[in-house]
């Protein structure tokens, strides 16, 4: 399986790659009703055309972790979810094959993001932590001028 | 401007470029009836959105080559038509930097349709050169499945 020049990754990435913080928002029942609460995840992820798939292996290979899955509408997709894998290779990629279009501020987000993840459970994030995220989720979406523009809900 | 690596603007070509020939059906009228023809046009072009206009300035500054147009609708498009351009600096540079996705077949094929192309009038083509473009143009579209796929008529 081919190795892939880092700067060729970078240049893939920033126009097809995404790093990704999605949240989803859910409710509990309690005695005294109801309360919101966020379900935070973070992934990097390249999607293409099933049919553009071993360009995906090839990353893969090349980037030392994640896994690939095909849907049934014929999408690939390439996902890192593993925060050791975040931290220990996507990153240090990334920072020696530099991103240089507009992507390059979504990474330097979705990182301090990272820093969150890092801690071990989630359930003990503190409520600042929560907060934190909530505004990193902000200015990458409004950076964008509100336009989710490749920011999308992979 | 910045300047960016050859690898760099590979990996961004195979996710967003577009080795491009395109080709318009019309009629002229004479004595004896309508006579089909064929327009063809050759080009090289990445799309973006205008918001990031940036990332294509830096390719052309890089390629040294090419113009960058954005549209009404917010679409910033960088392309190279020059024949001389496209012969002495884009080829040269893809295949110094090579392309990994199936891109790289659309690379191929448009080079071989170049070769017509590098005749000085497109009035001295012959009836051959013509079945030679439409027959690349067929295989270009028949590789990707009868889908069109990132193939765009920009």
């Amino acid at each position: 399986m081919e190795k892939l020049p880092g700067d060729y990754i970078a240049g893939f990435v920033d126009g097809e790659g995404c790093f990704a913080l999605k949240f989803r928002r859910d409710f509990k029942s309690h005695r005294k009703g109801k309360q919101e609460y966020f379900y935070w995840d973070i992934e990097f992820a390249v999607v293409q055309d099933a049919k553009d798939e071993e360009i995906l292996k090839s990353i893969q290979n090349t980037l030392e972790c994640g896994r690939i899955s095909i849907s049934k509408r014929g999408v690939a997709r390439y996902s890192v979810n593993d925060i050791d894998d975040l931290v220990g290779k996507i990153i240090p990629f990334f920072e020696t094959y530099k991103l240089h279009a507009r992507k390059r501020f979504d990474f330097e987000l979705w990182k301090r993001a990272i820093t969150i993840f890092m801690k071990n459970q989630k359930t003990m994030w503190t409520e600042p932590d929560r907060e934190y995220l909530k505004a990193i989720h902000g200015e990458m979406t409004k950076y964008k001028g509100g336009n989710k523009g490749n920011w999308k809900w992979l």
